[in-house]
């Protein structure tokens, strides 16, 4: 049976003030009418049915979650006690399925990710599933369109299977990379990004975390063994304390013999910043994107989102302004990467920090 | 008898979005904790007693005025029907005045200038004071600290009395000039800038009104002989309507020939824009004025007005930015002028205009 485990724990600093701890950016609504964890619910229900979509998110977010999809059975919402990066998420998505479902093939997909091609996504996760059969832990790897510094890259081997066409052996996981080496990477053309979308056995990835972590492995075991009882919330809160945070690329993968890729056929946009919107929407004549209310007199390349309080400027270019009504964000666009530093300011602000963070 | 009106009938556009209509810079806190209105009524208190201090202001303000000023008598706000500029407005005071003091000499003060030193603003009215016993009209100058552009200017002639040191007869008002004049009066030290505050007698100014607006005369004694009357509201309506709107300035005092000059011993700002807040508050160590809450990363010489929502920045420089919690502005400090073309954008969008002007 194919499972899909959508990680929606993340807090989106970088999408701050718009994302909060409350309201994260995967539960907004960004390009789209629905918000992205609802559009991440559409996508995954092109792959399977209802019943074996599973959500991993953090406690505190699970009722606007079970709010926004309610089609998703409530059972299949699991809660983070602590946020433990995602080797901890995956691993304990995975005992929830290995439960239910030995023979699972599960799709791990962030909430966060715009795609709008559904076709071309369906049919490149039919691919890794083809390599997840065959015992691959599968990365779906995304063609970069230009030079980024801000994503971690997969240098691709030769061909696996000749059947089946796009999939590739690892060679290797690199970190972001400076711009030159992008740059080569860009040129080169064996290099994808990486994009945090994986397909795999329920059992190859439990095998995974028992080579390669096996501390989280006996934690699981602990946890996977509590399920039913009445005192797993508490066993799992004890287990999860002791985790490191430690991410599936940098626990597993990165370190795994069977890994491949599968390059991803569709559009992709993980909305790393505010300046991921610039591929989002439409800009004005004078290379302005407006969200919201906004007036504005010789402006130009600038990202207005006003839709919960009006944005107005005069003579400004190339700045981010967001205005959220109890606060507004001025941000040089070059500088969009502060955003999590300015954040983590606010939270040292005592009086500020309770209603802005 | 000394009476004092204060002109508290502005809209302070070039204030957009702390200024509304409901609510102008003159009943608003800059730079103090009570309001300039509340600031000025200190001022006008002394030079004289509350039940002959008037207020001008235009109707829709009179509730609001009152409760800022309660211990001024209520009978004591005059309330224009129509913005007739201050011609009109100082007539119609003028007279409500004469009909209960024959020989009052009368102070004409805005309601939004900022002046601190209140000893040597009452010595200058003082001298002024003399002057109009004289049957001068007399304006008040403020001796240039720069060669500002955005202010009209008066030419000073020869010193007029022997006992009254700073008394100085008008050879000319001058409009506004380019950078170049205004560096040259700013020079010669023969000008002053036009304050826009007067002091005469309650009958020189009527005669002056005879002699040079017939018109506003002529509604001025309609209106005057119907105050006692229940008809007097409809009586003024119906004058206002038909008056022309000109500044006593241009309709008075540059056609009058018994003009003169004292000139002003005090600090004084008109808060003209948002620029002006660089003289009444305190700069950071960046260069930024901040008043309200505010967090930012490598932000300097901007001016952060963010006393109903806060303010967050990154990199960003030599800007204003205000944010009311209902809209937030964002101006190049350069572009200050355009504030008042912005509310008139936004005057004509329906859906804002209702609520942001």
């Amino acid at each position: 049976m194919l499972n899909v485990v959508i990680m929606a724990g993340g807090s989106g600093e970088r999408f701050w003030p718009k994302s909060r701890e409350k309201s994260p950016k995967q539960l907004l609504s960004i390009g789209s009418k629905d918000t992205m964890l609802q559009e991440t619910v559409k996508r995954a229900q092109a792959l399977t049915s209802l019943e074996n979509i599973f959500i991993v998110t953090r406690i505190g977010l699970e009722e606007e979650i079970h709010k926004q999809v309610s089609h998703i059975p409530k059972e299949n919402i699991i809660n983070e006690p602590f946020a433990r990066n995602t080797a901890a998420a995956i691993g304990l998505a995975n005992i929830v399925i290995h439960k239910r479902d030995k023979d699972s093939i599960t799709v791990v997909l962030p909430a966060d990710h715009i795609i709008k091609d559904i076709g071309q996504f369906k049919k490149t996760i039919t691919t890794a599933c083809i390599a997840a059969e065959e015992r691959h832990l599968v990365t779906i790897g995304i063609k970069p369109s230009y030079p980024e510094t801000g994503y971690g890259y997969i240098h691709r081997g030769d061909k696996i299977g000749s059947d089946t066409p796009g999939i590739f052996k690892v060679v290797e996981f690199r970190e972001k990379p400076d711009l030159k080496t992008a740059e080569e990477y860009f040129k080169e053309g064996e290099y994808y990004w990486n994009s945090g979308m994986f397909v795999w056995t329920t059992k190859c990835i439990e095998e995974a975390f028992k080579k390669h972590m096996p501390e989280l492995y006996k934690a699981l075991k602990v946890i996977g063994n509590s399920l039913s009882s009445s005192l797993s919330d508490e066993i799992i809160k004890g287990e999860y304390e002791k985790l490191e945070k430690i991410s599936i690329d940098y626990g597993v993968m990165e370190k795994a013999e069977n890994v491949s890729v599968v390059e991803g056929l569709f559009d992709w946009n993980d909305v790393g910043s505010w300046l991921a919107l610039e591929k989002v929407y439409e800009k004005d004549d004078d290379g302005n994107i407006v969200v919201g209310d906004y007036i504005g007199i010789d402006t130009s390349n600038c990202i207005l989102i006003g839709d919960k309080s009006p944005i107005t400027t005069i003579g400004v270019s190339d700045l981010i302004i967001v205005n959220t009504g109890d606060v507004v964000l001025v941000c040089k666009k070059t500088e969009a990467q502060k955003v999590k530093k300015l954040l983590e300011n606010i939270k040292q602000n005592k009086k500020l920090s309770l209603t802005l963070s």
